[in-house]
């Protein structure tokens, strides 16, 4: 039975050395435990985070300790009051083939009413993530022009989607054309930039959005952010969800002061983590399966087929070879 | 009569030689108008920004045109009901001597209530703006850590005392020694940090705030407000209020990305300006003034005397020559 432990915090850009397989022996079940085989794992930027030292809004991941995210897994073996073999689950879980769980923090999913990846996209942490950042932070008024970077991941395309189901004009930044011509015909958004391309991102933005911004979904930071913040509209909302360009800088990254521009326009910056909105999950689920099943969101994911692969796919994340959500199936 | 005119959009710090004088003609008032003999002007760090040429939440000063303020005059002769002669009013007038006025948007104050200068201070803008940046934003909760930057002046001194009428442990961060002393013994602050002296000022302010920042109430940006990024809690807000370390910046000012700090602390860093809150000014300006009368709240000013050193005392706003608010007295 694989495990999947952090070697060594990376420095710099993860590598797969940062990472080692762990042979374990099959673990048994107690009273009141269940046996959990993964079926699909969650990879995500923000674990980047995880894997330094500091005191964080979620503690570090351990040395020689199995790396954890959203999983999801079926039930093979219980001794547990309202779990059955053949349940499936969800949750924050080790990157283990197989483990033990007192159920704590567990959700049954059905694989009948969605597929069980879209419980770790759409209708799982990533959805909800999109949700309340857009709604709650940004509060998108129909008619407004809402900006999402990292566009084509996995938060990104659903946020555009939702600023649509919203009556806001949606520009969205990617980072291929083959990104961005996905994102207006298949994610709905009105318009998309290539970052890679662009020659001047406040110039793009400003073509893009004749009528300034007023909520700019932020996944990334860095100087595609720089260019959005250049075009900013009064009482602006950016939501700083996420700053991929960041996560892997060795010395602190070094950018224009945003003080000015925010006490010009009078503009919000609001950073989150999904967490602060744990109150509000259960309204927030069925109506992002109301809107999947009713063909309103279109969930995108990609699919790496291997437990062994999980490294390589989280890797993967920092070159933008994702589009929508990044998951490993088992 | 005299007036000031803008003669030259500063570059960098502003010099006594953007300023000009110019002798204009007594002006005379037909029906329905008011001269005004002018008693007082506030001279503030935003007007560096009206200076500037481009868009901004106020229209920028013409050259060759009179510099405006928030003013007090006094009414001289009028044509206009509503307005006696000697009546003194509040409002946004023209740097002269003497003026006519419509009446509009000028406030009739009361000099038998309030020293007038105070209705430039903290009955007007200033306090207006430390109450609606430190309570609609920052909402502190009694028993919170505020911590204040640019804290011995106008806004700063005020948004103390105010945070201290709710509760809360307030530190302020000052230029001299003298300004600490004043802020701890006078303003009541619960401690202050020279910012000139102290060696390291994330260490400094992690000295000042075991229990972390929760509100930081920003008027100067810069690398003072770096330091107090380094320690903030979750859940903390930031009200940017002014840059005043910026506003002289020949090119655009360069510091440590502040998205990080945001997401890890789900920070809200908000930019405002006090007329955003101009419906809710009738309510607060009666809260302002029963504490001024009941001795919570004092006024701290710096009075320079005449007409002719109101660019001077402009000037010496940039090397924090005032304590509390400055005002010209003519």
């Amino acid at each position: 039975m694989q495990t999947i432990q952090l070697k060594s915090r990376p420095v710099g850009v993860p590598k797969l050395s940062d990472f080692k397989f762990v042979t374990e022996e099959q673990p048994q079940i107690a009273e009141g435990e269940i046996l959990l085989k993964a079926t699909h794992i969650s990879v995500d930027p923000y674990l980047r985070g995880r894997m330094m030292e500091g005191k964080s809004y979620v503690e570090p991941f351990e040395l020689n300790k199995a790396i954890s995210s959203g999983m999801i897994a079926e039930v093979v073996e219980s001794k547990l009051a309202g779990f059955s073999k053949g349940d499936f689950v969800s949750g924050m879980l080790e990157w283990k083939e197989v483990q033990v769980s007192k159920g704590e923090g567990l959700l049954r999913v059905d694989a009948k009413k969605a597929p069980l990846s879209s419980y770790l996209g759409v209708l799982g942490m990533t959805g909800l993530t999109a949700y309340f950042g857009l709604l709650e932070i940004g509060r998108p008024k129909a008619g407004e022009t809402v900006v999402v970077s990292g566009a084509a991941g996995a938060v990104g395309s659903i946020v555009g989607q939702i600023a649509k189901l919203k009556g806001c004009r949606v520009i969205g930044i990617a980072g291929s054309d083959e990104k961005v011509e996905q994102l207006v015909s298949e994610s709905g958004f009105d318009t998309a930039i290539n970052y890679n391309t662009a020659e001047n991102m406040s110039q793009a933005i400003a073509e893009a959005c004749p009528n300034g911004v007023d909520v700019y979904f932020d996944n990334v930071g860095g100087e595609i952010s720089d260019g959005v913040m250049m075009n900013l509209n009064r009482f602006a909302r950016i939501i700083v969800c996420g700053a991929i360009s960041m996560y892997n800088a060795t010395s602190v990254p070094m950018g224009p002061r945003v003080q000015p521009i925010l006490i010009k326009n009078s503009v919000l910056m609001q950073g989150f983590v999904v967490s602060n909105y744990l109150e509000k999950w259960g309204e927030a689920i069925p109506q992002l399966a109301k809107w999947l099943q009713e063909g309103k969101l279109k969930s995108t994911e990609t699919i790496v087929e291997g437990f062994e692969n999980t490294p390589q796919a989280f890797l993967d994340l920092f070159e933008g070879k994702n589009k929508g959500k990044m998951i490993v199936k088992i």
